[in-house]
């Protein structure tokens, strides 16, 4: 979206790199959850979206160049925080969000996909490591909150909170293949919010 | 381990197939840890394993196959699940054991390679789910033998349980990168049994 500002005494000259760039990431986006990134391939995507070749091996040279700008705007997309009043309502809609997720059609498969991507690269594996540090920092202030309104002991690891809320959804996702579904959710929301008033997710310094 | 049993009236003949399967797996899981998923070749598993490319063609076919059979193979080879004698000390002893799997300079990446198979092909997928199933079933009989001794309600799924100890452990290898020391796999184990006690893991039924 930022590459779409229009440039002062210019024509939207940021305008047609916005479009392609968009066009670009929703083809790749499409081909990764259609069939994993291990098929990945430049040439198809700029035909998916309707766009030179010599442009599409120009700005992202590789399928894995392509899967970092892609998750950098999967980041930016993030759906802000929610606030409730109570940990208990935050954490339960954070859960929802990431159970809603990673169940839809396109972006189960596309979760699976950036994250077998970066089992293969390191600068893969760094932009996935940016994209959940972007998640995870855009809901801190839920954990914030509830140390505030002395709900949470106000040394607690608000990261470690939200990791707990995410972790049951994507074990199901990516390992054992149990059901995700809105009572898994609503477990894993309550039982990270029990973990974190019990002081469990506060650093504990010797 | 099971090929490798004499038959009678023969000179060992399972025996050289399983030093074969075993020299295989070994080696395509030293490829894997390596190098990922992506580039495991079965001509390059077979002259690492000193063995008949044919042989491993003919028998695994694909890559993925090979795969496969490598998580039947580490399913048969889990470890037993623990009895100290507390739900507290067994998810502990089980939260360790995940950890120390999932930092080990061969098994971390080795775990994360199957992961990513798993994403691009339906029977690695099946094979994965498999393994999982074998790891969380030779568990169980912790979470039976603390609804036993009345630790937990009668109606706890143990599956969730085990769940929620891995889980934690995997979100960090697989998605944020976040640290994974003794102190995660402490409060993972912790926030699994007091979530467990509060009954947040028995099956609702409406």
């Amino acid at each position: 979206m930022t590459l779409d500002t229009p440039q002062p005494g210019s024509l939207r000259p940021g305008g047609r790199t916005a479009r392609v760039r968009e066009a670009v990431l929703r083809a790749a986006g499409d081909l990764l959850a259609e069939r994993g990134f291990a098929s990945l391939d430049l040439a198809e995507v700029a035909a998916r979206a309707d766009v030179g070749k010599t442009t599409v091996y120009r700005r992202w040279r590789t399928p894995t160049g392509l899967i970092a700008d892609l998750l950098v705007d999967m980041a930016e997309t993030s759906l802000p925080h929610a606030n409730t009043g109570s940990l208990d309502g935050d954490l339960l809609a954070n859960a929802r969000l990431v159970a809603k997720t990673l169940t839809d059609p396109r972006q189960a498969p596309l979760f699976k996909a950036v994250i077998a991507a970066a089992t293969c690269d390191e600068a893969t594996t760094e932009a996935l490591r940016r994209f959940y540090d972007t998640r995870l920092t855009a809901w801190l202030p839920c954990v914030t909150a509830a140390i505030s309104r002395g709900e949470l002991p106000p040394e607690t690891d608000g990261r470690a909170v939200l990791s707990a809320v995410s972790a049951p959804l994507y074990y199901r996702l990516l390992a054992s293949g149990d059901p995700l579904d809105d009572e898994v959710a609503t477990a894993a929301a309550e039982a990270a919010a029990l973990a974190a008033r019990a002081g469990l997710f506060t650093s504990k310094k010797s």
